[in-house]
């Protein structure tokens, strides 16, 4: 049975767009509770400046005091060096890096050039010097909200250079829900060819509705990672009231029902995020954990 | 280019639950907008009794005050004999009839058993005698939310008697959302290799958030005629807060994104779209209403 494996980023990605912050407490208690349901990799927060993301401004107190399973790797995510060091001293099994592949979306995002990311970026995976696992998160790579097309030649090029630095893998991450599925295909299809070697996660929203389609066509073209958000958690800020993050569930739910080992305990999972929205304070956009499981039957009604 | 048609169904499916009321001449606006789009059917109301449907107890004057597009076939369900009648006088272009593939979902939902419904749409069918084309849309095929699995022998059985009555086509309906890709495309395969010569449309709904993953599964294994539902409208009773009924512009927006040709003007549809929440009442589940499509653009986000 082929095996597909998870990496939880609610926490992280989902978390750091809420509007109120949520208690360290209950940060703890949802990886905790997340460690334990069977995905391969929990992304449990930033090290960015507590200014820029209040929201994680305890990236310290969580990291310290999750009870960590070994079975799960536990990443975060990581802007510069002061970030790296930070990682390292709270023990995380691996840095993401994230730098967009659009020029208006890295400089909207994170206020700098791409080579000026990309070189932020090379200082830190030096100074890890193989430390630990590196991934880079390369975002809008199907697409960017202000400029429109981004070519996948820019992408590879990315790709390569961060391979050339030794990074373990990449993350190609479609941000504002851009992607569709033959365009996913023929993306992933250089990819296997020219870096077969790379840990390759895919990362999706369902901004306009087509995350799971993408899902299944990068399972169909041989992906076995992916990125997913709790209950979707993690919106896309130019498109009020569109859904943002693929949401785990609904997208492990789907694989797990088409065949594949996804590790996860789904029932699990499903009551966690059913629990979700008393965390957030809002209602999610998570579909399986309203409707239940395929199989999970219902009464007949009674006769009116 | 290869040709993606579409049958709109939020008039009748959607309209059919809606919990107030939408006057006979807002229906009819929207109708003759979506004749405007591009659609190759529209499924405009049911001549059912205006007991069991209050909603569309208008049927008759629906039918006679829209402005016909001759490139658009008008479609209207039909449960029984007097249906037909009514049908015929109105003047349809096509009727549905619709049973459910599973025992209980057909006794709870059309208060007889199978052959029961059988019987009686036989009997349409040996009335109409041909006069118009029939299309006859199997219930729960891929799955019952009360039995659970539907053999996939059990709609082969229906699809084949159906046939040898004479209708044109057959609609595979995943009624509460419980198919996944893997079964659609076996489905798929099995209807391809024995009725080639129908005309067979897939009718999904988005229950657990797969509505649009076997959208691609079925144009992946060469289906070409797809329902959808303005906005998502329709819902499952099954499921409260869960999505209905697949969304049509949002389904249309990712086949057109592939490359196919739906024959749909995009931007009008999501105009109308957008004026559909007023209509009903109440908000949608469609994405790209919301979020715009692929390729709007948005402006540069002011230096913070």
């Amino acid at each position: 049975m082929n095996r597909i494996y998870f990496n939880e980023v609610a926490t992280r990605d989902g978390f750091q767009i809420e509007p109120n912050f949520i208690p360290t407490d209950q940060k703890i208690e949802l990886i905790d509770a997340l460690s334990q349901c069977g995905y391969a990799k929990v992304e449990v927060t930033s090290f960015t400046s507590p200014k820029a993301i209040p929201m994680l401004k305890d990236a310290e107190e969580v990291m310290s005091r999750i009870q960590r399973n070994p079975k799960v790797e536990y990443s975060v995510l990581v802007p510069n060096l002061r970030g790296a060091q930070r990682a390292l001293d709270s023990k995380a099994d691996e840095l993401n890096l994230v730098m967009s592949t659009s020029e208006t979306h890295n400089r909207s995002n994170l206020r700098m050039g791409r080579e000026e990311s990309f070189s932020a970026l090379r200082e830190v995976i030096e100074f890890i010097n193989g430390r630990i696992p590196i991934n880079v998160s390369l975002s809008t790579a199907f697409g960017c909200p202000m400029e429109g097309d981004v070519p996948q030649d820019v992408v590879m090029n990315y790709v390569s250079r961060f391979d050339n630095l030794g990074v373990r893998g990449v993350t190609i991450c479609d941000t504002t829900g851009m992607a569709q599925p033959v365009q996913v295909k023929k993306m992933i299809d250089v990819l296997h060819n020219q870096f077969k070697h790379l840990q390759l996660t895919m990362h999706f929203h369902n901004t306009r509705g087509m995350g799971l389609a993408n899902i299944l066509a990068s399972v169909e073209s041989g992906i076995t990672r992916f990125d997913g958000s709790l209950g979707g958690l993690g919106g896309c800020p130019y498109a009020p009231g569109a859904s943002g993050n693929v949401c785990s569930e609904d997208a492990i739910h789907m694989v797990d029902a088409m065949g594949y080992d996804t590790g996860i305990q789904l029932d699990a999972l499903l009551s966690i995020a059913k629990g979700l929205p008393r965390i957030v304070g809002h209602d999610i956009p998570g579909q399986v954990a309203k409707a239940g499981r395929i199989h999970d039957l219902h009464p007949e009604p009674p006769c009116q």
